[in-house]
């Protein structure tokens, strides 16, 4: 939707993504977490860890991968890199 | 179901797990490909490669991510782990 947050998941702590991703959920709005390669391990801390810990009443709606290409790596070649964006929302 | 095969990822190169996945995808069966921790990551590389490269008449039908407690890290504390496990079959 319109109003969704999107948290991107890069090099910061674990707990900068948690608490960017809570902050929304208390204003009852959905979250989308996007994360490519590595990433994507801290992509899923970050859901367990705000829906365990800090917003217990969140949903986990939608969990979809896939796959980027197009990008050039350090050797000039075209690279591809997964990603995942996981879905969370305050339950009604 | 009780014919389904298992792949649990470790640290083995990526593509002994592709080919641990494709195999019996070819004979009909679906896949349970489960991983902790950092090897989340690379547990969407294989399914990527695979659905991609190597049988890509295959459904990703589920996607579930968790918590695994208790176990001891080299501190003596309890620990938390993040998981997935991601179901992939061939399609009807």
């Amino acid at each position: 939707m319109a109003d969704d947050a999107i948290v991107l998941v890069g090099k910061k702590p674990t707990m900068n993504y948690v608490l960017a991703t809570t902050m929304p959920l208390m204003e009852g709005r959905r979250v989308v977490i996007k994360a490519r390669g590595r990433a994507i391990s801290k992509a899923v801390d970050i859901v367990e860890v705000v829906r365990r810990r800090f917003y217990q009443n969140a949903n986990i709606e939608k969990i979809s991968i896939g796959t980027e290409e197009g990008r050039v790596g350090t050797d000039g070649r075209p690279r591809s890199v997964s990603t995942i964006d996981i879905v969370i929302a305050p339950k009604k």
